[in-house]
């Protein structure tokens, strides 16, 4: 832990993806919650079959999810949703005529059922 | 929010995709537990690896999540559920061979952690 | 229920998906938890774009969710996570080059707003 799922859609063609999620990695590393940078595990699905709403309206959306165990106050939460969605918001240049809805959820992982091993 | 996730097995070759979320997003406005039909996001994949059980029969699912921000009572999301779980069972005409599972989770979003923005 | 979720990053190109999602299943079969087979419904996603850490060097990661009804004990919930990391260690012969990560995570879904149907 901490896991980051990150969700954009189809047409948002301009994305970076992989340099997106580093990004977002570096800004959980420098929120000082978390020991090493080994632990962050990210990952980017593009949704190809998607629908916002109930326009047909050119629309698109990136949700990241960040999943951490639990233990964590409201107020680190909080803070690291912002920061993540600060982040996303600054990715900038996005398609002109597609409207786009940003979203960062903050997520519990059970930490007595949470297994972990590293290998190599 | 609120979010809805879709998963089908790959087997379900039949299944109108985008027609499905339209109309689970119809669904969901319908309720009146939404101010928008702009803040539904929904989205669909297509689950090409996949076990249910141990036997080698053909079987297959539908998985749909609804995550919502916490605070709706445990009516409401169970009537959400129901809902949702009627609107995949009138979607009809299923592979006649597969064993077939339909199924809806309801999700709370940690309200205070969530954070949202729209552009364009 | 039970729902299992097991994500993989691209560069582990020798895993046996459907072999292990049927391992793991069996896992739980054993485990005495839950009383049909049929119940279980696992899916394997590859994971093309990932960045774990803000490293470049070569790592990759497999994460399991495991969802059930909300009521098993911590105890059973441990066991069963240990159960399934046990089984993803023994899967062996990782790529020599990645730094890689097996976890487990082990999920409550709302036992009031769950709904399922079976057809055929």
């Amino acid at each position: 832990m901490p896991h980051l799922h990150l969700e954009y859609t189809a047409n948002l063609t301009g994305l970076a993806v992989e340099k997106t999620l580093l990004r977002l990695n570096n800004v959980l590393m420098a929120s000082g919650q978390f020991g090493s940078e080994f632990d962050i595990k990210s990952r980017a699905v593009k949704v190809e079959s998607f629908q916002v709403g109930t326009s047909i309206n050119p629309r698109g959306f990136i949700a990241v999810t960040l999943s951490m165990l639990s233990g964590r106050s409201p107020q680190v939460k909080q803070q690291l949703s912002q920061s993540l969605l600060a982040a996303l918001q600054d990715l900038g240049e996005w398609p002109a005529n597609v409207q786009l809805q940003l979203s960062v959820e903050v997520l519990d992982i059970d930490r007595d059922s949470y297994s972990k091993v590293a290998i190599g």
